[in-house]
């Protein structure tokens, strides 16, 4: 059983350890010793950051693997980008857990959820960024922010945008998913003035490279302020936008 | 001197000139004689695209050169990126020349330029856009468009785009000038249903990367209908621009 | 049921909306009251700009609830990169909609289509090219273009080129598609000077890049006036042709 | 003088416009009529985001006439990436503008600015970041956050980060500016769960390729959460800091 | 029935044809009666350069459609990157085809092959490179060369190389086919002076990016003399060393 | 026979072997003769670097075929990036070979190893790396080091890498095998002074371009003395490592 | 004083020189003795291949050295990409040395150049190209090719290409120099049945990035047999255009 | 003034520390109690790695200012990439620098340094990978490194490379430093069986990218045990290669 160093510390006062062996325990584990060593996992439960499986690549019994382990230890965990019949099979098997369709993610529980405060926006510009938008949104919620969702609003027909300015506006951060020219963040960011996370998904064909261009266009913004995750990475995005989120009930 | 086919083929049929030689004649010298040989400065006095020396890496003595090896052909000239020191010593030498300072061009003219007829409009995102604007409308104005210039309407700040809605709806052919995230095109192309030339500039910086993020921006556009020409190429989408405004004027 | 903003202002002048009320209805439902909010469904049912479903990735049943939707609403739509299983499944279901094989593309009509008038050159370099060239063909006569064929006159054989100068010049607008090296544009552009949309195709191998090579030595074209669409986008350039071509037609 | 919407429909309402009228002064006036239209002079007054000066590429007379421009409206302003000597000519001409070396910026106030609130901490990987870094914790401050700057603590010497935990957790939004592999981010993301933004700057060589290896590598973060502005963006990275410590004070 | 354009003449002078006639019959039909309209037709059959269908993509019923229409014009055919099914199918339907496995070609022949002259040496780095080279060798082999395969002497065991000096040094032109670094042409190139071309092949993985770095390597060779050919284009590189190759029998 | 040059040259000198016989021999057969064509063989055997066989790409047949023509001429055999079927395949044709699930690799063996001597400590940032460096670890093992695997050490949790100085210190050589961002040997390079083989993966996704933003960053390390060798190549940092870990043994 | 080959072994049989002695000789001073290590001298006297010095980077004191160095060795010597200001130091200081203005080189001969044979054609597509373009035509006539110049005639103005087929037809090697789009040489490839080396130049902006879409164009050239050299390399085009003309005096 | 763990714990057993001040301590003053946080300091001067300035875009202030900061702690110092302007400047403020100009480096040194062993063979393709070449040389002779050089042995001449074999053969490590298609390292490390570090130069042009090409090159290499280090990065691979030459004196 792993120690904190106050307790090694206290032990070293009261003669139950010798100083060689403390720091031989402090120097040679200090996963559980050192002051950052514990953040690791203290974090995790302490702030319901998702515990992630990035399942392209891996085999089912992997992921029921990971997802057995995970929970063991009381973690709840999610798995992004897994495929209906990944899903399927996995279900069979841990039937506890839940396949979330659009977001092309399954979450498996095992302690409760935090409560939804605050409010993260999920905009898209397209139909096709939608899986990638449930992911961020799912991601976020989960970390404890309220959701909403404002989905096909891009620039070819701006008028729908306009009609969410309130929501907009009300949010602590927006995250704002786009494929081909990515050109929504730079719109959005323009009408309000809250932290803004631009998603850049791979929607497009041709010179769009697989996203590349997406991405590259949403970091020369002409709006100050957005800042930009990897391709696809609704995660990342949906966690970005819940520590935000949860600045606003910190001191 | 040369003739053309027509006259070729009379001759021979008149007996003045020999089979073997009018074959000769025609294979040896296409340029006279076969039908598309002759189009190149037909075409030149008959469209009044302007004759253009592109002047970044010639010395002012090879600009002055050409300047007058053109007009003495009897062709109206631009001179495109041509620097204020460069202008003004070819003024010096040619003092007929017009020096456009906003669209770091100069003009040459020994012919009447054409009447402006149709509408085109130039719009730029930004400031730092307008040379590139302001070489495409000049451009389109010397080919015999009207034209028209909406300035510094980029997408940070919608609300001043809508203002000039009316004239982009009654454009036979728009002119979208921008850098950075390159969105604009694609906001006024939502709007209106005009042909649109979007023009890509280098402003920008990181992963801009020249213009190139601009310019792959804009080919994926979400809004179809929407061409694209080379970075900071003002001179080649007012071209575009006014061949598109004279189809109006044409059977 | 939707208002536009005359309306609203009426009923406000005459009492039986209070202007609270109104602005509201203004703000709220920016899509009816604002003038460029309409813009959208108004513009596709007066241009005839065919709605499109890009049909890579999507299932069959996606496709096929998308025509539905579509044309409920009134509009003809084409599904563009259709493959042949797909478009077998989908005039199963809907049997009205008819398969353009060398277009990829599937198309269902509900409303009339527009009547030819002008006309636009569809070109291709090779016979790998003509899938796209078919693509764009489809979609500028669908919004009203009569358009001619000319396809396989790449620059190895210019000869074949040079038999159809005639059509190329009584165009109003050009589409030229190529893969490969894409020099055609440049050639096709030297000898005319009618708006010319270049396509790059995604044919070749190697250094070509999918298409990107192409693409780029298309927008350094030694011929002024050549605008880009992005690689393999047939859709596009033919929107853009079409909206050339109605150029002809307006005041 | 313009109207806002609720003051043109209680004169509509009123018999004091007529509504063609209204109607031609919504659409033809849409800065002034229009919610969002107002939004853009609105927000930089109310947020107190600094209107900014890009100086690279322009001359010091168009430096000192936009500064003057702006600061007529009654706005702040901040001159990013001015050079000493293009600063010193500045201040001859407006002395109370004021050079921070440091961060290669000039500033020119005409308001009080913001009490500073919360904390931001800017961190640095190296000594080549400071400019960067600098520019970023100018602009934050500008903009109401208190700023703890802990440079040079690159992942060669990780001990030095060390020692900063404590700042960096209590900080309500963290900056990593790091050039070269950018490794900095994610080892400062592995050890607090504050919203983080990285800034990859140009310091590097050969296959650095200007900032875009580092740009391009933290984009690819192990660490979730992690989100990125452009090359060299300081001023950018700024905005979202202070955006995102403003959450901590909203409800 | 096509006639030349001697004939054409011919029949002006004789009065056989009208001038009006044969201007419209010079500029309508080129490919009969210009110059350079039947190079096309004649230089296939006079030097030999084998038609060439480019299997992949293609169906087999394409494949046999080409093979049937080329041959029944007279033309020996060369069906490259062939596979080996579609290879046994189209033999099936056309049994006079040879498939030749090692170079993933298929020949159908009508007409009698040139006599072998010259000599053309075919070199590669590895085995992998093989296919790309036999391809080339088979390509040079049907237009008349003489050829010498020289396989496996890449850079990691130089001493494999020195014993093919003899035949490098007589051969007219050298094929050397490289994947990975590329270096082997740069060496080759070191101990010989006769004309080389390079083909890269998609041979390695990762930083090779499918042989673009192989590829501009051999464009950076320190050896002046180099030419270089797309990647894995082993029927370029064949047609390039026999067009070489016959130099040497020619005036 | 070979002979090498002393033999031939006492061979001259007796008179057994006359000049011009020599001169031939030598030239004519440099593999036997010469001072570096003989290299390679005894390298082999000198050195124990290991045959490989890269088999991506190869049929079964070819692999079986390979591995017994090497395993004949008394090479112990190394097959890489084999896949469990591929293995499968061949230890039924070849029972004596041993398949290295973890490393995807299979060897065959006719030779006793040499023992194991020195230390190469193989670490990796994830466990998706795992592969890349079990291949790394069994080549340098092969080729007599003692390995230590360090595993899931990354970044994200730098804590667990404390752990393992002592191992890391008392190495001769270190390989680091990470995917994304790429930051673990920047990390480890930064805590220890020993000769660091840096192994980017193509783990990861987006703007990770297959392991080549990993390699980049790797290539920017700001930790002097750092080496990269190519996206997931496991056998040359395995060789790399091993060639140093000799270095201890020489004099 | 170096021996070769054949010298060593008939002292060995002549008992004049010990057999140690002479593989020490042989291994030693590889340069003199190895067949292959003598070619280096030999072929550049034999072939007139032309030294040369790439002179930018260089500084004048470094040319005239290497200058001084090479013609003293008895070498003709070319130095290319030399600027007027340094052409005209080297001229004060080696009064013998030429400067090729056009060609941007500087030649230094001490022995007499060979007579020029055969053809080479050098042709460019703009007026911009020239500088290349002559560097390749200096090159090649002092490697012994008769040259003649085809200048300026580019894709978009194809008629005076055609004046020019019979000088293409008969020549040995074709040299193409183009920038921008790059398709002059698929043009003139398509005409003519000889081998052609296209060489890429730097002329263009933006998206040309500076030559490279000219060359990847030319790679993707439709016409087979194109080899292509590096940006803007004429001499290596001029090498390999020489070296093809000898073929046809060879055996 | 520090304590190290061992102190602290000792203080803690006797009573003399309180374990919450002990706590603190080793948290907030990491650098003096863990383990890895004195490694730094420890690591130059047990190692001798020498502190490096990277000289390029530093004024000769700064460069001074580092110099003296460096040197007043104990630092041998190595500043690179020095211009003889800076050079010369410096030495006048410090004369006791030394001026490398070959390998473009300034020294100054107030330890002694280490006694040379081992051997390090630093070899170059040609002259203008020199400067690169000695600074790796430098730096290696520097941290206790034997260093012979080799110098223009590239692959257009290899039998220059072969007199080398013996040195190549007896070192601990070899440095291969080349432009252009980056061959030499294949080349060499074909020859012998020792660790290879390779240097990517940015010397050519063209496609040459900077020496992107060449990186990349090396990094494909056929021959396996190669790493590589960052584009002109001498200091790096001089560092690689004295780690690797200690290897040989330590257990």
């Amino acid at each position: 059983m792993r120690m904190n160093l106050d307790d090694i510390l206290k032990q070293v006062a009261s003669g139950a350890l010798a100083p060689a062996e403390a720091a031989a325990s402090i120097a040679g584990s200090a996963e559980a010793s050192l002051g950052f060593a514990r953040i690791d996992l203290d974090r995790h439960r302490r702030c319901g950051v998702p515990e992630v499986i990035f399942c392209p690549g891996k085999s089912v019994e992997q992921i029921i693997a990971i997802l057995r382990r995970m929970t063991d230890a009381g973690h709840n965990v999610l798995a992004s980008r897994i495929s209906p019949e990944q899903a399927r099979t996995v279900r069979e098997a841990l039937p506890a857990a839940v396949h979330h369709e659009a977001a092309r993610c399954l979450t498996l529980d095992v302690a409760p959820l935090p409560e939804p405060k605050g409010l993260v926006a999920v905009v898209t510009a397209g139909t096709s960024d939608i899986p990638v938008a449930e992911e961020a949104a799912l991601t976020a919620s989960r970390m404890g922010a309220r959701v909403e969702r404002i989905f096909d609003v891009g620039v070819a027909g701006l008028h729908r945008l306009m009609k969410h300015l309130d929501v907009l506006r009300t949010s602590r951060a927006i995250v704002v998913v786009a494929g081909m020219e990515g050109a929504l963040p730079s719109v959005v960011g323009g009408l309000v003035d809250r932290p803004l996370i631009a998603v850049p998904t791979s929607v497009g064909y041709g010179v769009n490279l697989g996203g590349l261009t997406t991405l590259m266009a949403m970091l020369n913004s002409c709006v100050p302020g957005i800042s930009v995750v990897n391709i696809d990475n609704g995660f990342g995005a949906g966690v970005a936008a819940a520590m935000i989120n949860r600045a606003g009930d910190k001191p």
